[in-house]
């Protein structure tokens, strides 16, 4: 199943860029009278049939649209360090966005090895895997941010920092404190979830470079309300404890 | 923290292949005296000191040996049809060594685009992946098996099928039938859990290719005994698929 992206729809109809178009025109043979599906990055899908197929920018009347085509009943942004090695990176932006995550917020700690990040490849990264996974909501990529301007900001919702502090005694497993927050809110991941609850639960989730956030990050981010969990006893690298952490998410709303 | 594999430990001391050797003298310098850690590939974690720091085979007389060491509380065989992109798979054995996995067995399906496997990459690559996590049990990767041949194995423990059977009546969530197995057995995974559990849980989950499993396949598997679960409403791909049950494999038992 082919899926093109547009962010150029109104009512009536959705233009394709020229990449788009080519590919639509030039390398999938659609003729006018096609149809096709596309999807707007926002969450809407649309059955469309071609009335331009013009390589350079095709055009579609809408036949229907479907909202929250492949959405999850959760915001989840992943607050991650990028990684020295980027392809590590990279890699956890196509996977979050196959289970679902809606924003991913490179972050720059005092111990990251990598301070420059571009967001460009993430950007087309997480656009095919959107498309490939059937998804019509595009997870927003953001420029690297400082740690101490991104806890600055005011977060609403779950807020969760996965961080070794010794002795674990203020840690908790990250699966507890997300059935905990479910059962005290909205009951979504509860058998009584009721999927047209409006609020769905927003969740942020902060993952340290390879050299952990210092104590003084960690200790900054409790003041500002980020519960410290834990991802089990495994020794996970930095995108694989960001990945586990997507899945617990996932995993927590498995019966939506 | 660097860690040396050897699998010629016996009582008193562990002798390095060239290459562990190499590394250790060359590479990192150590001398006759030096302590190093080995580990043996069967769940053992030896504390030593070198004896004879020869670059061809250094071998280090043991001081303390710690077994079960970076273990998981159960024991998970992931038998997964490979990719047709074979870095996909290979990335797969490194998520899944750092989590937790004991054998990963290629699965050749009838819808499998990749029919052949040469498992020496992935081998390299779990044994890299099970230092770096700090574990000391090597994963066995398998030599590729048709999916018929692996059913008509006699295999114990809890057996899963990922597969979309029409109509999903016939599916359970994974963490469902997770929580219904862990409860019905020997109480891991509960609050109730004693890490000294001598039988710990044998589970077997199969993943099937791009194309998935046949009907028929899926329904051989389920007359062997396998039960059909969901990972939920993702469209994943097989590696993430994959990764996906192995971490809710780990999650399940998060609190070991």
């Amino acid at each position: 199943m082919e899926i093109f992206y547009t962010d150029m729809v109104d009512g009536r109809e959705a233009k394709l860029d020229s990449e788009e178009s080519t590919h639509a025109v030039k390398v999938l043979r659609h003729r006018r009278g096609d149809e096709i599906t596309v999807v707007d990055g926002l969450g809407n899908m649309f059955h469309c049939r071609l009335t331009d197929d013009s390589p350079k920018g095709a055009v579609a009347e809408i036949l229907e649209k479907v909202p929250g085509w492949g959405a999850h009943p959760y915001s989840l942004n992943m607050a991650v360090c990028p990684t020295k090695n980027i392809d590590r990176l990279e890699w956890f932006c196509e996977k979050a966005t196959e289970l679902g995550v809606d924003a991913i917020t490179p972050i720059i700690g005092e111990r990251s090895e990598r301070r420059v990040f571009k967001p460009e490849r993430c950007k087309k990264i997480v656009l095919s895997a959107m498309k490939q996974s059937l998804k019509a909501q595009l997870p927003t990529v953001f420029d690297a941010v400082p740690l101490k301007d991104f806890l600055s900001q005011d977060v609403p919702g779950l807020k969760l920092i996965c961080y070794c502090f010794e002795g674990n005694a203020r840690r908790k497993s990250i699966t507890d404190v997300l059935n905990e927050y479910a059962t005290k809110t909205t009951g979504i991941g509860t058998a009584n979830h009721c999927p047209e609850t409006p609020d769905e639960p927003k969740i942020t989730i902060l993952i340290g470079p390879e050299g952990d956030f210092s104590p003084e990050e960690a200790n900054l981010a409790v003041s500002r309300g980020y519960i410290p969990v834990h991802l089990g006893q495994s020794r996970l690298r930095t995108e694989t404890a960001a990945l586990t952490a997507v899945t617990a998410t996932y995993l927590h709303f498995i019966h939506y």
